[in-house]
């Protein structure tokens, strides 16, 4: 059977959990009362979606997603508009996303409409959890994993599609706050024809021990680099943007393209779609290869205008600093705690997530 | 508190489960009547060891072994020798590999030694569940999971070092079979700098795909290769050997080297070492890069002997056809259905396994 929505069963909860104070918020921390569950056997496909009260799961110590990371994820969120209703950001990027990520990790791809409308109904289910005011949001987890057991490597005969949701704050509670960064090359993220494009679980693991062992040297997260010539990937479990100004008065906005090891990420997608519609004619927005050293020799020649990470969590997130082979790349904020431009798009895409701006249908209200 | 096995604690099942019939053991499928678990937090460090009736695990949906992929294994084997004992092999390599695993997914480490007496105590509980008979063995799985709540990206902190065991029979139960494989390079395993030489979940989930993929062409696995020189790395999720004769007589048993894309398996480094100390003076035996060129203009001149896979289910996987580029290399199988050397080193570390050989102390009594 494939995945209907039509058939869905709801159980709402008897005890209803208190809300937190909205400033007590911790990202993914605390959980809304509900959980969106589709299961999926081989033999027979999709079965019946249920949202219940949250619970734990029951598994099997050799089940497969325990052992062999048969696991992958989204990550959006669901916006209160000032009309009160609830609205969602570009979702059909997510589910398509998803649904790449679960080809490529041998577990069951779904209608992705179909979904998005279950998604609609637990959010309806869920609605005194969204909270209101700008930059808070409900972030919503559509997970999927292997739930086949048995020690065999090979694709699984049964999963289980779920969502879970967790009320948040703005990433940055008092204005941006700038990370500083070390350039990492010593550990690397991804690889061509490897699976860094996808959302799989798999690719998170290995990035902690070097983002533990940066923190040690008092940044925030890693700048991955890529092969002898220093290419520049992602930054910690974002993608990254850099801001150039050319002699003759142009500038640039710089991202590295999708070439299998960049995650597409929507937001970076976002940027580069609005950047490319709304900044004036002095700018070029590329999606180009671009390397540590060109980074250091525009900083050094006064080139580097600004440098931002772009993710779900946290919109844009601004940099202020790169170490790279023990020098200090100094990232200018001009506009404070970031660059112009990195507090520009920040605004554009939360005035488009919470209603205040229609912009090529991305938010749309939850029914 | 480290990990202490003096302060074990067994309950033992009231409804013992029948034993399988010998012919109808399946690999990882059926499993005995207990688990041994320990807990660990970061607060508290390592719980009291248990050993207690299998059951499922309970995990909240935000559990971070299902998102962020914080997940290892072992795979080792306990051996009934003609005395009727029970014997692990060489089971303080699969330690030291797991704590290197633990270590590089930022999840806890433990004493090695420690952790070996609980599984030898497990042993004991399970005894009845360790066939006997040559190529009979109990598959032991040793996990590591991550299992703190939330949805945060950082190091867990707690834990779950659990173990799990399954009956099985001889791998070809038959005889040798040899396997038919896709040299693949549209797809990477692993990459320099990169986690493919530690035991991760991680690194399981992507190679399902090609795998099917080469299947539906004919093929039983995928023989991994790495960049433009085409070296060859693993096989499925084995190490490989690759058997060359020189035109002055002598015989080259060839494997990858240990460069951060390999996984040091076991049975590879057993093999290793029982070709230097047992195979004659007209044989070299190296640790050194080859890739599929050399192995097909080898192949073509008549100098490639033999070629199998080595890992802890097998032992050792015969190899016969490589499909490269839509040529077939054919690998001689002078024995039948293996090559002489390949079955000779089946022979060997069975033996060791058995307890009918002494070699180094790789075998050792459960007690």
């Amino acid at each position: 059977m494939s995945l209907d929505s039509t058939k869905l069963e709801i159980t709402t909860t008897e005890k209803p959990s208190p809300l937190e104070k909205k400033e007590d918020l911790k990202f993914g921390q605390s959980f809304t009362d509900h959980i969106l569950e589709i299961e999926w056997t081989k033999e027979n496909g999709w079965g019946i979606p249920t949202i219940k009260p949250y619970h734990n799961f029951q598994l099997d110590p050799a089940t497969s997603v325990l052992h062999y990371s048969f696991e992958l994820f989204e990550g959006l969120k669901a916006y209160r508009d000032s009309n009160g209703k609830i609205r969602t950001f570009r979702a059909d990027k997510n589910m398509e996303r998803m649904n790449r990520s679960a080809k490529r990790a041998s577990l069951p791809t779904f209608d992705s409409e179909e979904f998005l409308k279950l998604i609609d109904k637990f959010l309806i289910v869920e609605d005194r959890f969204v909270p209101t005011g700008k930059g808070y949001s409900l972030y919503i987890r559509p997970t999927l994993i292997g739930t086949s057991v048995g020690l065999g490597v090979s694709a699984p005969t049964k999963a289980l599609l779920y969502v879970i949701a967790s009320p948040v704050g703005p990433y940055f509670s008092a204005g941006f706050k700038p990370v500083s960064l070390e350039a990492t090359d010593y550990a690397v993220r991804a690889w061509p024809k490897g699976v860094g494009s996808y959302k799989l679980g798999a690719n998170y693991v290995s990035c902690i021990e070097p983002q533990v062992e940066a923190a040690k040297r008092g940044h925030s997260q890693n700048l991955w680099l890529f092969g002898e010539e220093g290419y520049i990937t992602e930054v910690g479990a974002m993608n990254v943007f850099f801001a150039f100004k050319n002699d003759d008065g142009t500038k640039e906005l710089v991202t590295p393209p999708l070439d299998g090891m960049i995650l597409p990420g929507v937001t970076r997608d976002s940027t580069l779609e609005l950047c490319k519609s709304k900044l004036g004619k002095e700018w070029l927005v590329n999606e180009r290869k671009l390397t540590i050293y060109e980074v250091k020799e525009r900083a050094n020649k006064g080139q580097l205008i600004e440098a931002f990470g772009t993710g779900t969590a946290a919109i844009v997130s601004p940099i202020d600093n790169i170490e790279f082979q023990n020098e200090i790349i100094k990232v200018p904020v001009d506009a404070g705690a970031s660059g112009e431009l990195t507090a520009q798009i920040c605004e554009w895409i939360q005035n488009i997530q919470y209603g205040e701006e229609e912009f090529k249908h991305w938010s749309k209200v939850a029914k």
